[in-house]
């Protein structure tokens, strides 16, 4: 018998494909738990009224909360002994998923890189979530440090390919949405798409601290069982000195932080790209600041239209005082400590009528 | 665009109304989460087969978790800045609700006092929750303290009226439950209406500590986001130094702590009022002593008696030990430290056969 | 009225029945909350299609958290005032539970032994747990240490007789349960009933660290209320100085984090015996240990086989690095104080095709 303990660099061959275990049933527990771990007050989520409203049946699972639930199916192949999950790109919600899917992921290897210390290694992945019906509801990149499991290992190599922005959204449709409908008493704001323009920041006020058993209970709700975030133990003789908070909650607190101002912002669509930039802690305190970086209409949702954020999670400080977000250090580009996330992504916003 | 973030005392007009924002569908999950959080072993609300007993469909959801989430609804315009979430007066409990209900809150301005010192005031409102068919389920009263955005504001005031008591319940029935019908086993005791006597004290002897993720994953899913309970970096410049608890998370662990020697004190139906006396913090062991103050019978509630209770939430130090609630200091009655909660409020409780 | 507190060693009576209280519907939200607190990635109780695949039509619920409610409506009768958990023997699941059903318990009092310190004494218990359709899903012995009220009473005391093992399976099966259909895909793991060796021992790679608030949300979701999990300002005047983790959180942890290596390892049929061996506590970090102490198949679990397994939850101390268990002293056998569990247990695993 061979035990499974995840893979290291040299268990990444390029092109391999990856049929991930574990397909997840979502059930009104998990929606539920999610809500109360982050902070979640996005009607569509919580409402049968308001999804009903817009044409659902039924309320939308939260796209951060089905990416979570995919990415987590894809840990114990890619990431079970990541040193650091670097980054996304290109993550796509091509459906909505409901309460009573179950979903399952695959990952192809689109990229291997070894490092020049010759210990560590990066590995990056193309994931796709599909659900019962074999339908295509979200794909996404990341790259991840992978340590090799001996320093003396030759490794065979793929560099990938740029990876593609997808600014032209259309793999992403929400056909079976009509935004129109939407009525703005469900959020309590009148702040609509044409209320948006490129350019503006918001700096919410709202700061959430967190403590070890809300981003250990959201990780284990994900089954994502990354080494890393549950076992103080063995995190104690690391750097770190104690465990490390999944880069995702971090995700989730400012998408929730966010609400406020953004209050229409019903769905996340896609994100261009994401960066963990710092490590978070328990008892860091998560602000966020978002910035309107691009908004337009497609066809694909029709009624509403689509908005560009650049969203920063921020620790420590409340957005309204960050000032540098990143400066030069040795000609390099180096976030500010306090900044945690630095992420771009697209949400559909209804449009006045 | 303007940033929302929250009512100031400025922003109170007498008889204003607010519809509030978010309906909320409550799920098999919320009821799951909360019975955790607070060790709640009422079967009424986790026994379909206790709920069948007694005449009912299915579990109807606990009194005191629906009025965190009708009282949820309210937070975002009424008390998002509050420096302090004063009393509760008049709360009735008109109807019972289901898991898959969607429930809303509006609330309307009947008081607006400003303080002596200029810079912060009381804002009176009565709240009130609808079910999906619109039907009242919920009302109550509630003064919150709220600063002023600017000292030199001229203040509109409205001085409310004295605030009714509900000893007739006379809004209050349970026509479609049939308590003669309890059977007194699914709770384990045999206590019933005749064995309480007016004047009778009792020194619940289960105590329960609070972490900091129990209060915040309460306050969460109710999606009440006061920024004081959530936000320790914040806090840590007020004279707190620290995440204040949600004064309801206390009022939840009395109730259900008081489950002992109450076992068929099986709903909440009217609440004539609630103080916060004390605040407290992660850490705090809370216990709770009961009074019962009342007892009648009443048409609305067949088979069943009537409790009228005081009950006090104390911290860090058993009931039984306990000896003045209150003490005079310049002519003011006080409240001991260690007393968190005071509330007087009306249980059902089936009568014997 | 007499407030209830709980029974001490004089309130036992040799064959005394206790009919607990508080039957509890399992719902979707308990499943969730479990998978969520213990890290749980078995797919048969996440997944629809994986139960369906093996001809159930819904996926059971965890061995595991069934055993910890069924346990929770004991503990109001049996172990309120409970020094220490002692152990358990002959546990059986005789029968899958599924969400929407209704469980109760019941116990008979099976042996009262008063210690030689006159203060404290030993109970033995035989519980079982029905559905509403009365059917016999689980039943169990367990022995706790219970103080006497006062130290001068006389107790009627009953040796309790050999507690038998179960190694015949006779009264569990899983006709229901087509086993040969199970797809290994939904664990990823190819590892099965014939991959494994009697003798063989498994070194699980993951540790999880447990906060105050995942231990006492468990226990409370189990509506367990034994007072020591919860109560800390009563246990910092033990010898303790904390609240104490309910042993049984460790059992559902080692559960867990074996499924690296045990991924086929569907369901837990049985437990022969087990041994809350040391205390644990908030900050422990859990690692487990997996002997295969026997291999059979029999006629009640078609298309797999059973492994039993010695599981050792250790505190602190990764798997690997423990060489003894036990040692002597005093001419007694002694755990190392960094084995907090020994459980002896059934499992069903699938056989090759």
């Amino acid at each position: 018998m061979s035990q499974h303990q995840g893979n290291f660099l040299e268990d990444f061959s390029p092109n391999q494909v990856f049929q991930h275990a574990i397909p997840r049933t979502i059930s009104d527990g998990d929606v539920s738990l999610y809500l109360a771990l982050v902070g979640n007050r996005n009607p569509l989520h919580c409402s049968i009224i308001t999804a009903n409203n817009i044409g659902l049946s039924a309320a939308p699972v939260d796209d951060i909360l089905l990416f979570h639930v995919a990415f987590g199916r894809t840990v114990n192949d890619i990431s079970l002994n990541a040193v650091a999950n670097l980054g996304y790109a290109n993550i796509q919600f091509k459906r909505n998923a409901y309460v009573g899917d179950t979903i399952r992921s695959e990952s192809q290897v689109i990229g291997v890189k070894e490092n020049s210390n010759k210990s560590t290694g990066v590995v990056y992945v193309r994931s796709t979530t599909f659900n019962q019906d074999n339908e295509e509801i979200l794909s996404w990149i990341r790259w991840v440090m992978v340590p090799k499991r001996n320093n003396d290992s030759k490794i065979n190599e793929l560099i990938p390919n740029d990876l593609p922005e997808i600014s032209d959204l259309s793999e992403i449709h929400r056909h079976d949405v009509s935004y129109a409908d939407f009525n703005p008493i469900d959020t309590g704001s009148d702040l609509l798409f044409e209320d948006y323009d490129i350019g503006q920041v918001i700096n919410h006020s709202s700061g959430m601290t967190i403590d070890e058993t809300d981003h250990t209970l959201a990780t284990k709700l994900y089954q994502n069982n990354a080494k890393l975030h549950f076992d103080a133990h063995m995190m104690k003789s690391t750097p770190f000195k104690r465990r490390l908070i999944y880069g995702g909650h971090i995700i989730s607190l400012c998408r929730s932080l966010s609400f406020e101002s953004l209050e229409n912002a019903l769905q996340v669509v896609g994100v261009n790209s994401g960066v963990h930039s710092n490590p978070t802690f328990a008892g860091d305190t998560i602000y966020t600041r978002t910035e309107i970086i691009d908004k337009f209409e497609h066809d694909n949702f029709s009624g509403a239209g689509i908005l560009r954020l650049r969203q920063l999670g921020i620790k420590n400080t409340p957005s309204a005082l960050i000032e540098n977000i990143t400066s030069e250090k040795n000609g390099k580009k180096i976030y500010d400590p306090s900044i945690v996330l630095d992420i771009d992504y697209f949400v559909v916003i209804p449009k006045r009528k």
